[in-house]
């Protein structure tokens, strides 16, 4: 088989989960993207407000790019869209509640005008140069989220994103398991699976456990419930309102994303809500306790979300009452279980009673488990196999079982994002490395923020700092005033009363007495005094004039 | 019921696990406090080393404290013994086990000449003033676990400590049911129990479930073995050694706590390792890879601990080969997830094999799950509980477990620390709140580290900080020369180089033009332009000189 049928896989970012946020399908002078989501930072990216996948591989081939085909409309696969049609400006292909909710977010930022969206259907099929991408329906925890079949002259890849074996889901609508039969008789050649709960044996329950528990929860509230969840969630949406008819309650919304995505599920009849059931969140604000639902945000312990907010007392549309049942309909995303755990005791501490995955089944994974995994894999039956979406951790887990259900050991490949696979010639090979990484988005900041600039934050954030400011006499070398000193984040008052005056003394001393006439000689003895004392070492900067 | 018959419980620390560290009990003039550990800081906490709990309650009552008594020899129970003793230098009550550990700790710090500890043994009672002790086995996962059951004029209390019903413990002694019977029998006024795993359903698997999964993994394993788990934990290491011999490995311990801790075990006869079966570390590095066990510390991720080291690639001793097996024996710590999943995919990047509790049952919790902890309160049946050993959303579960079992929910009390509860006249009430908090050390700072410092420090990790060194004529309020700035964790040199021309011209500008002639009015422009470029707000820091 010639060299030139040989398709490259490439999956962007940094060492997080592998091919999440943003994969690409090259073959030859022909670029295929698959989804442009974003990341939430880990606890020690100081300062970061979210993560985007290093794409510059893609704009240095820009003239390449045909297409962004995006799976399903989860922030971690729609949330980068304004960022890379900025610099890549291609069609994007997606289902209609994918475009709704892309659509959505793109006017929140002002930037619906730039987007050139085409509707896909599951089912349908598109011809992108070498590429025929076939579209087909995948049960997740979002409605019309869809999988690809990828038809290219080096064989047939299948990319399952975020998936479930869902056989009762919200929307009665399972994943198209004859779909992936038909492409396993076609013979496919690579398959590239959902390795999030690579580590959970078992079968994920389906969506269909939570409504029962919704009940309940919901029949023996005595005040409001509030249920808290992603905004992009819009299954949860669903079953939360059916609970809500249920138990004579109505239901009320809270958060501008949340209003947004209802809004556009309801329209695209994603959602069926009758107009009696909802009620304007002011309304809420006037009807008896008990008669009451409201869906919002937070369901991470986010200090700005409407729980954050909520739990620290600081919401203006509304406030938490003693009676109030707090759902968090929700599983805490690997990181952020210390700061649910700190939203949960103060929610409790305010009177609230909390009711969490870990008490009633009020959430269940999207993702398929392991043995959702293999039977997926046994299915499909693909020559080659590479596991995606996961860390390591997952990824290798992942390889073990399709191991386990037969996968030939030298025909599965397990990469991290920036290293290029390339299946040619009916093999699969390790490519070249690509440079890429996390792209920290900071305020307005793209890309301003690096990995030098968090471990300064680090070393800033760990002992604080301190500044002397010294003013010498030109001609004598002499003091002209005491230095003045201050800290941030070093020392308490108390502390730097007596802390600081000693400090002056030993710049006074060292400067006047000529054992010091600059900024790193100062330094550096400062620092070893502050050292010694305190066995701490803050940043120290000396500004020193001499006039 | 005389007034004077009222026995204070007073949990002491900050907003963590309730009186998991420290506890008191105050009867009219005397003290008696329980526990002394240390709590690891939350990740929000920047450059914080660890926690004690404030006891400025007990050292403003330092006259009337008799004796620390502590349950076991766990970090968490025993690390704060140290900084105790320097205020308050009462009698320390300890079995031979916890009393060896504390010694070896205080020995490592050089402190041991200050502790008077008293040995105990389960099954004995001691009298200190008004209090009755009589200290009772409990199955944890170190051995020389006790309760305690303390007799006052108020009232019957039993106070477990961390626990569980193991019926097949690895030192083969399980929890002492029949003194909880008879404590049973006697009336039990006030039981506090462990709360840990409130939100567990089910029993805790016996510490026995983990010998054959270490069989099964060091039969297996091609290269050497490495087991991290708490230096603490010394059932494990029993377990190790076990498995070691079975599978005809030499045993190698790595790390000044680990081997300390051994030795001390082994020597009090807690620990049976023949002689032969362990081996210096450097004789390990000599032997084939498939007959060695290394033993060492690291299990929750910390970079500095032997394991993180090793996923780092900078430990001394010895490095990490290909084959290498790496056993994480133990569960995150909650808000240890992120760090330790890090270290998971760094370990298998270098082409280790990782088994960890989610892959293999080598880890069990060592605290009574729901059924266990309803058993217990069955066995005692108190008049009065209250949950300890929790953070609030744990306790509420737990005093929920009681109502279940029967415990009137009016003789249920959920506290949380410096919340002071009063036992008199067969009732349970609140009393005051104390004043009571987390006291950060960081470096030899105890306490000098407050909420203020950790909230700048915060401010400084999240945008960094620009200096600005301005030099006036005193006469001319002209600058002397270009204004020099300075940035740390704000912006890539690329980024500065256009930002800083724009910042020095523009208080070039207003100074020069008389529009600003003090460092506040310089800072507030600054930041407003700043935020306006950036959106983002790095503490900024003018000092002016007018000479």
């Amino acid at each position: 088989m010639s060299k030139k049928n040989k398709l490259r896989i490439i999956p962007l970012g940094g060492l997080g989960e592998v091919g999440k946020n943003m994969m690409a399908y090259e073959f030859g002078n022909d670029i295929i993207v698959v989804d442009a989501g974003i990341m939430f930072p880990d606890n020690d990216m100081l300062g970061v407000d979210y993560i985007i996948p290093d794409f510059e591989y893609l704009v240095k081939k820009a003239s390449h790019v045909r297409a962004l085909i995006i799976t399903h409309g989860h922030e971690d696969h729609i949330g980068a869209i304004q960022h890379f049609i900025e610099q890549i400006n291609v069609p994007i292909y997606a289902t209609p509640l994918t475009r709704g909710l892309i659509e959505g977010k793109l006017s929140r930022n002002n930037a619906q005008h730039k987007a050139n969206i085409k509707t896909v259907q599951a089912g349908e099929s598109t011809h992108i140069g070498p590429f025929k991408i076939e579209y087909f329906h995948i049960s997740h925890s979002i409605p019309d989220s869809v999988g690809l079949g990828i038809t290219t002259p080096a064989g047939l890849v299948v990319h399952m994103s975020d998936f479930k074996f869902d056989h009762t889901p919200v929307d009665g609508w399972p994943t198209d398991f004859a779909k992936l039969s038909e492409f396993s008789m076609r013979g496919v050649d690579l398959l590239l699976s959902d390795s999030t709960n690579a580590e959970r044996p078992g079968w994920t329950p389906s969506e269909s456990v939570i409504g029962p528990a919704f009940d309940k929860v919901f029949a023996e509230a005595k005040g409001r419930v509030i249920v808290a969840t992603f905004a992009s969630l819009i299954s949860r949406v669903q079953q939360v309102a059916d609970a809500a008819a249920k138990s004579g309650r109505k239901m009320a919304l809270a958060g501008p994303s949340m209003v947004d995505n209802v809004k556009i599920a309801r329209k695209l009849k994603y959602l069926e809500i009758p107009d009696e059931l909802i009620v304007p969140i002011e309304q809420a604000g006037n009807m008896p306790d008990h008669k009451v639902v409201i869906m919002c945000t937070g369901s991470q312990g986010e200090p700005s979300s409407i729980v954050g907010r909520l739990s620290a007392g600081t919401n203006r549309q509304f406030g938490l009452k003693p009676n109030d049942t707090v759902v968090l309909s929700s599983h805490p995303i690997p990181g952020n279980e210390e700061s649910i755990s700190k939203t949960i005791n103060r929610l409790l501490r305010q009177g609230a009673n909390v009711i969490h995955d870990g008490i009633a089944p009020v959430h269940v994974s999207g993702h398929a488990a392991q043995e959702e995994q293999k039977l997926l894999i046994n299915l499909v039956r693909p020559k080659h196999f590479m596991p995606i979406h996961g860390e390591l951790r997952q990824l290798k887990r992942h390889a073990d079982l399709a191991k386990q259900v037969g996968i030939e050991e030298a025909n599965i490949i397990v990469v991290e994002n920036g290293q290029v696979v390339e299946l040619v010639g009916n093999k699969i090979l390790l490519g070249e490395r690509i440079p890429g990484d996390y792209v920290f988005v900071d305020g307005e900041s793209i890309g301003d923020i690096d990995h030098d600039i968090m471990k300064e934050r680090g070393q800033l954030a760990r002992n604080g700092i301190l500044l002397i400011d010294i003013s010498l006499d030109k001609f004598s070398g002499k003091l002209l005033h005491e230095p003045e000193i201050l800290t941030r984040g070093f020392v308490t008052p108390a502390e730097a009363e007596t802390l600081l005056p000693e400090i002056r003394k030993r710049v006074m001393q060292a400067v006047n007495g000529g054992d010091m006439d600059n900024e790193k000689e100062i330094v550096s003895t400062i620092k070893s005094y502050l050292h010694q004392e305190t066995k701490r070492r803050p940043m120290v900067f000396v500004t020193l004039s001499k006039t």
